[in-house]
């Protein structure tokens, strides 16, 4: 079988022996290293077929003789399937028969021959590093080689959609409050101006937001350049303009100047400017341009953006109403269908979007739902397509993740359901481990300066202790209806430097995969706040956001502990009492037997 | 009040100005960078007057017109109370008001001056931060000032202790499997040899111990090369050569060479070698006469050291059982002296000291006993001393920190007790959230790869529940009749990388400290050892090697789960059934009464 990505790949190696390229890599980002790029920069995808909504990790490698793509443990099964047939096969980045992406590329063309990359794809700090390992060899590194001009001819455009004002109200701060604070942080590292890249970073600081430009997230494409001198640009297709938008942002001081000009401007920025530059955020493609002084630094907004004020917590409480709400209605109505045998992943997954999007202030849901069904499930990135869409029918356990982008902030939320019957005492025992795991983490206190990493293991406690395990994060920071996945804090096993602070808003999503069998987690949203400061220290604690209630029939009552059942009866009564007002009597109904808590 | 010290500062001074010094460096630590250096190089604090038979954390800085001394917070007190009078003063190098040392160097010496230290005190990797630091302030610094060779005349000779052998039925491995191990590593990191300079890492690889060099800990001074040609070379003083000893290292093929002589050696070797090199052990008036290549690593010896094999185990059992049985005498011994009104803190540290070096195999302590009773028990290191003794009568809390170095493995065990009468609520409460901790982590299951960081929550947990903290660490590596304290793996809040593996063994010590009040630590050994394998990967488990009961008479039974009680009743059964046939009827009554177990 011979697929159309075939062609491509043929097209792609006569570009590259056009340009004497021996070697070209392909990144799977934009230019402002975005984890799920517009369709104008899903050029990998397009060119490889290994794709996906919520989009895939990987690079392509293309040598003459040679077409790979790396990729995560994650992604194995999905990209071998994939791939079939491209001319590309699957190569491993980790596990135990990873292999080096660039030993493998040093290995394969020889001493004086070329590589090639589109610079505007890849981040300083990635661009150095293969550089410097390539010139060990006498490779050289070409970074002006964007192959996908040369031969991708339908190429979606760089998208267009309109901008639009997140209200002052909503966020509870003003622009001008937001650049000072971004400024002094320039100001601390000892710089002139910062170039911000990241388009959620961007997104923050503006206020603005943009329906469709990127999938699940309101971001939208741009530049922002700030200096000390009160010089504010935004680089931005016009197009996007509305006159609202171009009023708030005079209102701003903040000058407007075309996308491409980006690059023209950093490089007249006057020679003793000392410009902030995050390596990990900023493309090569844009920092070769630049001819001032460059601070690699400015890592810092994204701290700033991950601490949310009252306001924002505020809003977010209705926004997780509304949530509730939405699933209340799906979760009814797979009660109500499921007799008619006629369910499937992806039927649910297109009334879940309805059920959210019903709400005018939703936008789009926060990524592409993870709907799994027994196997299914235990795919941990499974997204149900129409490819491998199943039918929801006999017995089994239902793993739903989801969530919304709402303007009073995003969601994101992990439920797992039995359906067709008692669930097996395996399943029972092993939902409870998951679920204890995720009540340990949110009851959990701790003093300042504690990272996630130090709280990891409460939520995964109850599987090690029975020699069981998921090796995924078991918390990601959320954004404030901008991307669900951010920085800088995580919880997870591998050490990140950021500390928890009152304001930041994380996912607690311990989970267990029984391959070929079911999936299980259970995921809330958490807001780190103060809790008490006495001659210890000042402790924090999480207040959590998530209203849905868990599957109490797929709980083991006899291992969860007075402590656990007492937050889990205090957490349905809050869902419920919350939920209800917003609810039909029907509804009501439904939500008060799946809460069934002690009054 | 005027002390000595500030004629020995007077003495610096003028050796500074004749060498046209205009600040001096002085570091605590020896040629080996030893925790605890031997008393010729523990210069600094002769020179200080701030001391203690651990050894305290200071570098002292001195130019024409100030004299300081850096510490960390849990030495604050204490070098306030012995630094007066000196002509020295305390400056923190931790806490709020954190001074950085270098910093203060530099803006208050002028650009053209002159920084002097002894090279021989200051690792690789310390010496060339400062060189950097120091030249982007055009200072210069120089590593050839060894300032005590001026004016300490009554300065102690090197330790001549002689060597004796450390029997490989003890220890499980021939030298020769050791160096061959070593040699792995050289080879893997693409070198030709190595230098080691840290004492425990020479007296692990060549089986060899010395009491006296350097207290509590049976290590010598000497540096050792390896190469792949199969070149050997000790450098030591022959002073400490006895004919068994030369036998042995002739049997083994290790060249004996003058001490002094390390760095003419690392001088001749071949331009062509390629020397493994750590920069974090290996002073750096020892590295400036290297003329090869060198390549910085080798911190895998330490690894490979902190693995401990079962035949080191299975002894490390007996040095447990003979510790108990010291501990018992002593204890006992406290029970019937406490009526008396005669014990005093001082009194108690002689008589455990002479409890446990009345076994032949016991060589020294593992370090200078902690006896604090009430508030001397909330300082953290406090050692007591002639000055700080104070009677133990009345009712309190009494904190033994201790340890021994015997032939069978290294010992270090803290234990509470309440003495003259019942306990308050509040020391029971506080008790027993420790003892919580302390067992919750002694239970703790974890997959291959988890490292102390992820676990440390486990023994804080109860305490930051109730918004109570420690900030030592949790637990430390623990060496095999050599150092206490060891590498690379701790327990701890920062993230130290190396992974927790079979055959390490590691403090647990949960702590809580009320200022003037009490202090609480509950401190076993604990070894990891694999538990199982499955499709989740390789788990493992603590195997508990301390053997001495915890007051009962602190718990607040109320608190404990039955889980924690099961698990306290298996140990002091435990405790019971192996010491018991140790001791005499007396005693084993007296331990039947601790115990108390339920049969």
């Amino acid at each position: 079988m011979e697929k159309i990505e075939k062609k491509r790949l043929e097209s792609l190696r006569k570009a590259m022996a056009e340009h004497k390229i021996e070697c070209c890599i392909i990144n799977s980002t934009d230019p402002h290293q975005s984890e799920i790029p517009a369709a104008h920069w899903r050029g990998r995808e397009w060119l490889t077929g290994f794709k996906s909504e919520n989009g895939t990790n990987g690079i392509a490698v293309v040598t003459k003789d040679h077409a790979y793509v790396w990729t995560d443990n994650r992604f194995f099964i999905q990209a071998r399937q994939q791939l079939e047939g491209t001319g590309f096969e699957m190569m491993p980045m980790d596990g135990p028969d990873a292999v080096d992406m660039i030993g493998w590329i040093c290995d394969h063309i020889d001493s004086g021959q070329t590589v090639g990359i589109d610079g505007m794809t890849f981040c300083v700090d990635e661009s150095e590093k293969m550089d410097r390992q390539f010139s060990e060899y006498g490779i050289t590194m070409r970074t002006d080689f964007p192959m996908f001009d040369f031969f991708w001819e339908e190429r979606p455009a760089r998208p267009l959609n309109p901008l639009f004002i997140h209200d002052e109200d909503i966020v509870g701060e003003t622009v001008d409050s937001k650049i000072g604070r971004v400024l002094e942080q320039v100001e601390r590292s000892g710089t002139d101006a910062i170039l911000v890249s990241a388009l959620d970073d961007i997104a923050w600081i503006t206020n603005l937001r943009s329906a469709g430009d990127i999938s699940f997230s309101p971001v939208f494409v741009s530049y922002l350049y700030l200096d000390k001198n009160g010089r504010r640009v935004l680089f931005i297709d016009e197009e996007k303009m509305t006159g609202d938008v171009k009023a708030f942002l005079d209102s701003y001081n903040i000058e407007v100047r075309p996308y491409e000009s980006v690059k023209k401007f950093v490089g007249q920025l006057p020679k003793t400017t000392r410009l902030l530059t995050d390596p990990r955020l900023t493309a090569t493609g844009v920092y070769d341009h630049i001819d001032c002084e460059v601070v690699f630094g400015g890592e810092g907004v994204a701290k700033l953006k991950s601490v949310k004020n009252e306001t924002m917590l505020s809003h977010w409480r209705t926004a997780m109403e509304k949530d509730g709400v939405a699933l209340v209605k799906l979760f009814k109505w797979i009660d109500e269908e499921i007799p008619k045998g006629e369910l499937t992943e992806m039927s649910i997954a297109r009334k879940l979007r309805d059920c959210r999007l019903a709400d005018p202030d939703c936008v789009d849901e926060s990524f592409a739902a993870i709907v799994g069904w027994n196997g299914h499930g235990a795919i941990v990135h499974y997204e149900p397509s129409d490819e491998t869409d199943v039918p929801v029918t006999g017995k089994g356990l239902l793993l739903i993740d989801s969530g919304g982008q709402y303007r009073q902030g995003t969601t994101d939320i992990t439920r797992t359901i039995a359906l067709g019957g008692e669930p097996t005492k395996e399943q029972k025992h092993d939902f409870t481990l998951v679920l204890k795991g995720m009540i340990a983490l949110a009851r959990a206190t701790f003093p300042k300066g504690t990272r996630g990493t130090q709280l990891d293991i409460l939520a995964r406690q109850y599987l090690w202790n029975e020699g069981k395990a998921y090796y995924h994060g078991t918390g990601h920071g959320v954004g404030f209806f901008i991307n669900c996945h951010e920085g800088p804090a995580q919880i997870r096993m591998n050490d990140v430097p950021a500390a928890l602070e009152p304001g930041m808003v994380m996912s607690d999503e311990p989970g267990l995969y029984i391959e070929g069998k079911y999936g299980i987690r259970c995921e809330n949203m958490l807001a780190v706040e103060h809790w008490k400061s006495n001659e210890y220290g000042d402790f924090y604690r999480w207040r959590n956001l998530t209203l849905f209630p868990f599957d109490k029939s797929l709980i083991e009552w006899e291992i969860m502990t007075p402590e656990e059942k007492g937050w889990l009866d205090a957490y349905h009564k809050e869902v419920y009492d919350r939920l209800s007002p917003l609810l039909s009597e029907e509804e009501k109904g439904w939500l008060r037997a799946k809460t069934n808590f002690k009054d």
